[in-house]
C-alpha cells in the first residue's frame, strides 16, 4: 500500500523512510503513540534541558539505523530476505515498546517485579495476535530463537542498532557533542561470518571511540551526579506513595498509575495467565502510563498531609534536589547519623522516615563484558578475535573493570 | 556570587552562560522551572517526532543571543550599563513565563479572557515583589516605559532576540534544517541609530532570508495542515469539557486544571485585585498548570459517558487526527452537510454536537507588517530606511500580504 | 567488480558511494584527478577562507544526490533502466570536467573562446573514446538529446543536482550557514509528469526558500565585493600577461599555461579537428592546467620588469586588492578620471595602463527567469504551473528582474 | 583602531573575532598570506577530499580558542593584563608560520636541516624587527622564557590551543565526525594552579575522550596507509630531483624551490647569520615556497628525461600510489627481493634506483608520554596528579606505549 510510505523528519539523520505498511501499523498503534509521551532519558533534563527526547523517536532512529545495517549487508552478499527485513525491523521498532515512565524509577519502587524486557515480550505477542500473526518472525528474532543469529545480533548484542542511536541521540539532545558515535562508520564495516555480527579489521579505532564514547556517555550524562540526585528524590517519593498506601492511606494517583500501585490481582497473574484478554487487560493499563500520570501524581502529593511525601514530591516538582556526594569508598556511618540529626531538627522527620532524606546507595558503569556478549573483529587474515585482542589500546583488564562508587544524598543547606 | 554562575548545555548553541546571579535565582524559581514541562510548540511533535523542546529551552536560548547582542552594541560603542543588561537580560528570559500548557488551544477554550503576554507580567511583579525591587528595569524594558526605547526592541519587536531563539530552535528540534535564520549574523550587523535598533545595510540579504525562512517555518511547521487538525482536536476536546461542566456535569480534571475551569471567582478578579496576594493566588495556581495536566485528564475523558467527549478524547491520546483541507475559498455549506450526515450515521453523534467533529476554520500567516512594527536598515549614506525599501526582492505589496485560507475538518475514513 | 565499490567520506553528507565501476574508473582517470586541484570558488577563499573546495569535491557531491534523486524517482514508479541510472549519474560526475583555473577568470582574459560546457563536451567524447563507448547514453543525456528529457534536466535545469549540490556545499564551506537549501527535501518532493521534472506542490515552500538562499548567496558570496575586486586583479593581471606576449615580450609561465598563452595553432583548430588526436592534445594539454600554474606563475611575475604586471600580480599574491565601491547608478567620468591621476602620480604607470589600475564594470545576479527554463510545480489538481504561479509570496516581476549594479575598482590608501 | 576591527567566517567556529590591530596586521602581512597557500594537512586530501583547509585557517582557528581560553581564565580570577593577552595571542597566530609546503614531505628530503619550529621563531623576529617590537611578549612565550610558564602551555603542550584546534578543525574537514574534540568542553574546564594549566577534576571524562580521539585521527587519518603511500611518493620524487640535481643535471624547478634545491650558500649560513638582513633573505624566499611550488615542479619533472623521476612524479600527479602493506613485524627480506625484481622487469628501472619504488619503512603514533609535558588534573582534594592516574580507564602502560608499525611499498598491479 503506497499510501502508507511514510517519511518522518528527524533532527538526528534527517529523513527516516518507513519502508513496510506493517511498520507504518505499528507505529499508528496506541500501544507505539504512548512512546511520545515517554521521554528517554526520565529526569536528566533535569541536568540537560536538551534532554526531552522520547522513546517514540529511538524507536524510529534504530529503525532507520536498521534499514542502513541491512542494506550494507546485503550489499556485501548477505542473504537478507524481504521476510526477515521486516521482521528485524519491526523487531527494533519495538525492542523497547515495554518502557514505562520514568523506568528506571519505577522498576525501584512501584513495580519491582516487572521488566520491561519482558513486557516488551507481552506487547509483541499481543500485537502479533492483533495483526494476525505477521510478527511471528519478528518475535522469534528478538527472543534470539530464529536460525539466523545474526539478526538478533542487529538487535541485541554490543553492537545493536539499539545501543547505536541512543548513544548517538542522547548526545545529540544533551548537547554533549563529543558523546557523537560513528554509528554510520561502524554500520560500514559490519559483516557477517559464520552467521555472527563481526567488524572488519579497519574498523578497530571506530570500535574504540565507541567504547570511550560510551564510557564518557556514562559518567557524564547517565551517572550524572545531580541525575543520580533527581531519580533517587523521584524513587523515594514512589516509594513513599507505595509505603502509605500499602498502609491504608488515601493518596491520589491518576487512574492508570492506582492500577499498578493497586492492582487488582497480582501482576503476575496477568502475565501468566492463559487467557490473552487477562494479559492485554494488564497491556491496556500500562500503554495508558506515561510520564504525565507521575508528574501531575506528584503535583498533588506536594500537598498530601505526610510530610515526608509532601516535602518529597514538592522538591521534586520545583528540582530542589538531594546534595549528593560520590566518592570510591563507603561513607562512615558516623557522617550519615549526623546528617540524619541535622535533618530531623530542621524538617521534624523521625525514624525510619529519615532514610527518605539521607541515604547511601552504589553506582556502576556498564563496562564491556569479555564473557558472553562480545565485539568480534574480523581480522584480515581471517581469523575472529575479541575486540580487546585486536585493540592496541584497549587492555581487557580495564575496560572490563566495572567501576563502582559510592553515593550519598541528603537535604542541601538548611535543611531544604 | 561566584558560586551562583552556571553554564549549561544547549544542543543549538553549546554552552549558555548565566551572567547575573539573579537570573539564576529566577531560573531556580518554581515559576520558571515549571516551564521545563511546557513545550515550546504543543502538539507539533504529532508532527514532528523530534519537537519537544520546552519553554525552559527557549528562556535560556533567547537570554544567550540577548548577551551576544549587548555585546556587539556595546563594542559598537552603545552605553549600557550593567543594571541595564540585567535588567534586559531579566526581562527576555521572563517573556514567556506567563504562557500556559498548549497555550494557542487553551486560549481558545478553557482560558479564553487571559493572554499570556498580561501573564508574564504579572508573573514578573510578583518575582519583583519576592525579589525586593530587583526587577524593575526589567519591567520597565518589558513595557517599553524605559527611555532607552531599544532594550525593549531587543525583547519585543520584529528583530527580537525572543524570534531570533525560537525560529532557530523551532527548525533545529523539527528538523526543517533550510528553516535555519543567521542570528549570529544578524546580530553582528545590529546597531543602535537615535535609540532605535536598526540593520547596517550590509546586512540587508541576512533579513530578507530571516524573513523568508520565517515564512517556510509557518507553512511548513506553525501552520502545518496536520498540525491544525491536532490542534483543533484538542480545543474541541476542552470545549466539550467546559460545555459539559457548565452543563452541571462531572468531569474529572487534575485540580489546577479544575481551578481555571470552574475558578472560585472571576479570573479578571484576580488579576485587578489591589490585594497581590490574591493575584498570587492565581498566579501560584497558574504555576501548577502543565501539559501533564491536559493530557492525564485527557485519557480519564475518553472513557466519559459523554459519546462525544470520549471520542474526541480518545482519538486526542491515540494520535487519531481529523482528516483536514486547507484551501484558498470557503467551502460549500453542502460538503459540510454532507460530512455532518456521514458523522451522524457513523458516530451516532447529532445535533450541534456534530460541530466538534465537522466544522471549518481560516488560518493566515503573520505577515511582516509596513505600519508600525518595522525592520529598519541603515543604509551607508546615513539614512534609515524599511527592508522593503531596501531590498530589491521584497515587494512591500507582495511580503504585507496576510495569506488567508479556510480549513474544513472532519474525521477520516468510516468515521474514525 | 566488487572490489571496485568505494565508499567516499564528504564532510557534507558523510559518505558517498559510487555504485557503478564506470564511475570509479571515470574518478581515477587522470582528466578527473585534476578536479583535486582546482578550486570550486577561486579567489573567494579571500574573503571565506573555509572555501578551498575544490570541483573534485563537486563532482561527488552532485553524483550523491543524483543517486539520491534516481532512488526517489524509482520509488514513485518512474522506470530508470540501470544503463540510464549509471549514463545520467556519469553525466552529472563530468558535467564541469572542463572547467579551467580561475574559469571565470581565465575566461575574461587568457582563453576567451574555449567555454568550459564545450570542453566539458570534449573531454565526455574523448573518454568516451577510451572507454570503447560507455559514455554514449551520458553524453545524450548531457546533450539532451536522449529520448528521456527529465534525465537531462537532472543534470541541466533550474533544480539540477549541480546546483543542489554547488548551493549547498559553498554555503557549507563559506560558514554562510543560513544559505543552506534544503536538498534533501527538495529531492524528496521531485516528480515526473509528461517527461518533465517537477516539483509536488507541497514542496512550494522550499522552492522560495531555495531560490532566497541562492540569492544570499550570489550576493553574500559570489557576487561579494571583494571577491570581485580580487577576482578583476587576476583577469587584469592575465590580460597583461597576454598583452606583453603579443608584443612580443619575454614572460615566465608554467608549461601548460604557456600552450594556452602562445597555442602552436588557434585553439579553434584543435577543436574542430576531425582527427580526434589534435584535440587530444588540446584535452592534454588543458588537463595539465590548474591553480598553481596561475599561482606560481603569478609569483614570477611579482619581478617582472613591465611596472604594471609587478604591481598587479605582487599584489594579488599578497591580497593586496584594489577598493571597490558598488552602486546602482554609473560612476561619472571625473571621478574615474581622479582617480586615475592619482594612480598616475602614486605608481608612475600611465596612458592606458591606467585601465588596469582604474576601472568600472557591471554586475548582475543570476536572477531566475521565466521564459524557458522553469521550475514547474504540479498541483494536487493535477495541473503544472510556474513556481512564480504557484506562489504567494514570490513575484514574478520581482523574481525575474535582473538586479543589475555597478563598480568601480582603483588602488587602495595612498597608492598600494 | 576601529577599523581594523575584524570578523572572519570560519565553517568550524562560526565567527572569528580579531581582536587586537596587530593580530590584523600580522594577518595582513604577506610572511602570513601565503599560510593560505599551504594546507594544513598535504596530501591527505588524496584520501578525504575534503581536507582541503589551509594553515591559514588553523592559525585562526587555533587564535579563537585562545580568546575562549583567555576568557575562561579570568573569569576563575586569574590576571592575565591586555598586553599578555595580546602576547599569547600573538604567539599562537603564528606558532606554525614557520611551516612550508608539505611540510613532513620537505623535512624529509629537499630541506633536511631546517625545522619549520626553528624558522616560526625566526619569522616572529623579524616581524618583531617590522613592527618595532610589538612581539617581544609573544616571543618570550612562544620559547618558554616569559615569567607566567602557563601562558607557553596554552601555546605548546598537551593541550594548547594548537592541538585542540588542529584535531577538530582536520576532524570536521576530512568528515571523521567521531574524532571530533570537545575543545569548548575542555576549555571551559581549564584553570590555572601554581602556575600551571591544569584541568578541572570534573574533566576527566572529557580529556579521556580526547586522548582517544587523539588516537582514532593518528590511525583513520594522519597515518592512513593511503596518505603514507602518497607522502612517500613525494618524498622519492624529491629526493630523486634532489639526486639529480647533485649529479649536475638539469632539473626544471620553480624560482623559490630552486633556491632550496641548491641554495647560494649553506641554509645554516643565513639562519645563523648576525646580519638580520641574510636572514630575511632566506624568510623571504622561504615566504614564496607554497604548495603550488611543489605541484606544478612535479608536472613538469612527469616529462623528465629521467625515467625515475617521469614514473615517480607522473604518478603522483595522477593519484596513482604504492600499494602499502602495514604489519607489526619486519618484512622478509626475500619479498622485497621479489618485488624489486618484478619492478625491475616492469619499469626498466636497476639498481639503487629500484629502492625509489619498493621500500621499507617505520611508523609510529604520537603516544601520550608520562616523562615531562603531561595533562594534569587538578583534584578537588587539591592535589595534582597525571590524567593516567586520576582516569580508571586510561591505564599508564598501555597509553604511553609507542605504537610501531612496519610498511611495505611497491608499486601496484602489473608494475604501474
Amino acid at each position: 500500500m503506497l499510501n502508507k510510505r511514510k517519511i518522518v523528519n528527524d533532527p538526528v539523520y534527517g529523513f527516516i523512510n518507513i519502508p513496510y505498511p506493517i511498520l507504518y501499523d505499528l507505529i499508528e498503534h496506541r500501544y507505539f503513540q504512548r512512546l511520545r509521551r515517554i521521554q528517554q532519558l526520565g529526569l536528566t533534563n533535569y541536568v540537560y534541558p536538551g534532554a526531552n527526547h522520547t522513546r517514540f523517536q529511538h524507536g524510529l532512529g534504530a529503525l532507520y539505523l536498521m534499514e542502513q545495517a541491512i542494506a550494507v549487508l546485503r550489499l556485501k552478499g548477505e542473504v537478507i530476505t524481504e521476510e526477515e527485513s521486516e521482521g528485524v525491523m519491526i523487531a527494533i521498532l519495538l525492542h523497547d515498546i515495554g518502557h514505562g515512565p520514568y523506568s528506571h524509577a519505577l522498576e525501584h519502587s512501584i513495580v519491582p517485579d516487572v521488566s520491561h524486557e519482558l513486557l516488551s515480550l507481552l506487547f509483541m505477542k499481543e500485537l502479533n495476535r492483533q495483526f494476525d500473526g505477521q510478527l511471528n518472525i519478528a518475535i522469534e528474532i528478538f527472543q534470539n530463537q530464529y536460525h539466523k543469529k545474526f539478526l538478533n545480533q542487529l538487535v541485541s548484542s554490543q553492537l545493536d542498532m539499539d545501543r547505536l542511536d541512543y548513544l548517538r541521540r542522547d548526545s545529540f539532545f544533551t548537547g554533549v557533542t563529543e558523546g557523537i558515535v560513528g554509528s554510520d562508520r561502524i554500520i560500514k564495516m559490519l559483516t557477517v561470518e559464520n552467521d555472527e555480527l563481526v567488524v572488519e579489521e579497519k574498523g578497530i579505532y571506530s570500535i574504540e571511540q565507541f567504547l570511550v564514547a560510551r564510557r564518557l556517555m556514562y559518567w557524564q550524562v547517565y551517572l550524572h551526579k545531580t541525575v543520580l540526585s533527581a531519580e533517587n528524590l523521584l524513587v523515594n517519593t514512589l516509594k513513599r506513595v507505595k509505603q502509605l498506601s500499602a498502609m491504608g492511606q488515601q493518596v491520589f494517583t491518576t487512574p492508570y498509575l492506582a492500577f499498578f500501585l493497586n492492582p487488582p490481582l497480582e501482576i503476575s497473574h496477568y502475565i501468566n495467565s492463559p487467557d490473552a484478554d487477562e494479559c492485554k487487560l494488564l497491556l491496556d493499563n500500562f500503554a495508558l502510563l506515561e510520564d504525565n500520570d507521575i508528574m501531575v501524581s506528584a503535583k498533588v502529593w506536594a500537598e498530601h498531609p505526610d510530610r515526608t511525601l509532601s516535602i518529597l514530591s514538592s522538591n521534586l516538582i520545583s528540582r530542589k534536589l538531594y546534595k549528593i556526594e560520590i566518592q570510591h569508598d563507603t561513607f562512615p556511618l558516623e557522617l550519615i547519623s549526623a546528617h540524619k540529626e541535622r535533618v530531623q531538627q530542621n524538617l521534624q522527620v523521625s525514624g525510619s522516615d529519615l532514610d527518605y532524606f539521607v541515604f547511601t546507595g552504589v553506582i556502576s558503569n556498564n563496562a564491556y563484558k569479555t564473557n558472553d556478549d562480545r565485539i568480534k573483529i574480523l581480522l584480515k587474515s581471517g581469523k575472529i578475535v575479541d575486540i580487546t585482542e585486536a585493540s592496541d589500546m584497549l587492555d581487557q583488564s580495564v575496560l572490563a573493570k566495572t567501576v563502582k562508587k559510592h553515593f550519598l544524598c541528603y537535604p542541601k543547606g538548611g535543611g531544604w
